[in-house]
């Protein structure tokens, strides 16, 4: 059985619970602390770090966007990057947007300050970087919005990989109820259609540590 | 004409000059300070970041590694990721590697340092992230000589991505000659044979604003 190594509180491993989701591909899982040195996680990825995802051959694959890019070349249907080099590009590049851009700007800050930092040290979060997280995400649901407005998904007709890196991280700041979705109509239309997928369930469902979920974290019609 | 808008102190964009001579494809080029606001690289790419590839056809591509997956679909021969779905994951996951890894914890203590921070702010480097980068890189030079003990390159019998973002990465350590090579002969032998490829002579030949290149930088036999 296929067996993906990964935690709740890395956007970067939600990214590939929903690109499995997506292709109905079934698996077991393994939740291994991203704080902690693990030697048998070392063993898999030398990198020492999640996720890792052994598949039904054996054959190993470290880190999400190689996971997802393998995972879209074995199993080709749904494609979940496009159906064109030009498409595909886009949606690369969208999905490194979210990746990196909203990750830094707005997942760490957030979900990292009040989700991660609290798990992984016991600490309070940094209220500047609260701060930075509530003013920068403004700009990304904007985007989101502008897309929208184009395309029926952000980076197309289909769901890619850029609508899975945006569910991702947003999934893990709605989480702390930091997604101010009164203000963005369209980005929030674009959530609820995506939330209504079944790829996104078993996330819903995850509850970290002893901390609750926002009242509408896993409200399908919020 | 295809246009890539780059800057020689990036190492994700020298990789995209290494991939697009490894594939012998023409390109004109223009460099952008990627430290300045560009108006019209925003017009290409909404994130405001360098490397942009505009191919013949108009079609523009955004980011290093979508860059380099655009081109192995396109321009297929010859394959720089690998011909088999594992190998692929393989060649990805050292790409990847040096990508974030030794660029985080390396080429931006160093070249990030001694390169970057003189030109962009004409400071003085920090003399702890010199120390961290010089004690870091060990790690790396063995990582490479472990793998090259058991492949004729780092990721398999041929060139892949994987010795591109390794040469991306220690060629700018190298301009700033802090590459420790006599501790690491097989490291160096891997390096010989790579610095032997047309594809990195145009980058061999960079001169960084007034600060000249290690003696051995450009040395094909050094």
């Amino acid at each position: 059985m296929r067996m993906l190594y990964h935690h709740t509180l890395l956007a970067d491993a939600r990214k590939v619970r929903l690109a499995l989701g997506e292709k109905r591909l079934e698996f077991m899982e393994q939740s291994i602390e991203p704080w902690r040195r693990d030697d048998d996680l070392l063993v898999l990825n030398p990198a020492g770090k999640i996720p890792v995802l052994v598949d039904e051959d054996g054959i190993t694959v470290c880190g999400a966007n190689t996971i997802c890019e393998y995972l879209d070349e074995v199993y080709a249907e749904p494609p979940l990057l496009g159906r064109t080099p030009a498409a595909r590009a886009e949606a690369r590049r969208l999905a490194d947007w979210f990746d990196k851009n909203f990750h830094d700007e707005v997942t760490r800050h957030l979900a990292g300050e009040k989700l991660t930092r609290r798990v992984s040290e016991n600490a309070a979060p940094d209220s500047r970087a609260l701060r930075a997280g509530r003013q920068n995400i403004h700009t990304h649901l904007q985007y989101i919005a502008w897309l929208t407005e184009r395309r029926s998904w952000l980076a197309g007709d289909h769901v890619t990989i850029a609508d899975i890196s945006a569910a991702a991280n947003i999934s893990l700041v709605d989480y702390c109820g930091d997604v101010p979705w009164g203000d963005h109509p369209l980005a929030k239309e674009w959530y609820v259609r995506f939330k209504s997928r079944p790829c996104i369930r078993p996330i819903l469902r995850d509850v970290i540590d002893n901390i609750p979920p926002a009242r509408i974290y896993d409200d399908l019609d919020f």
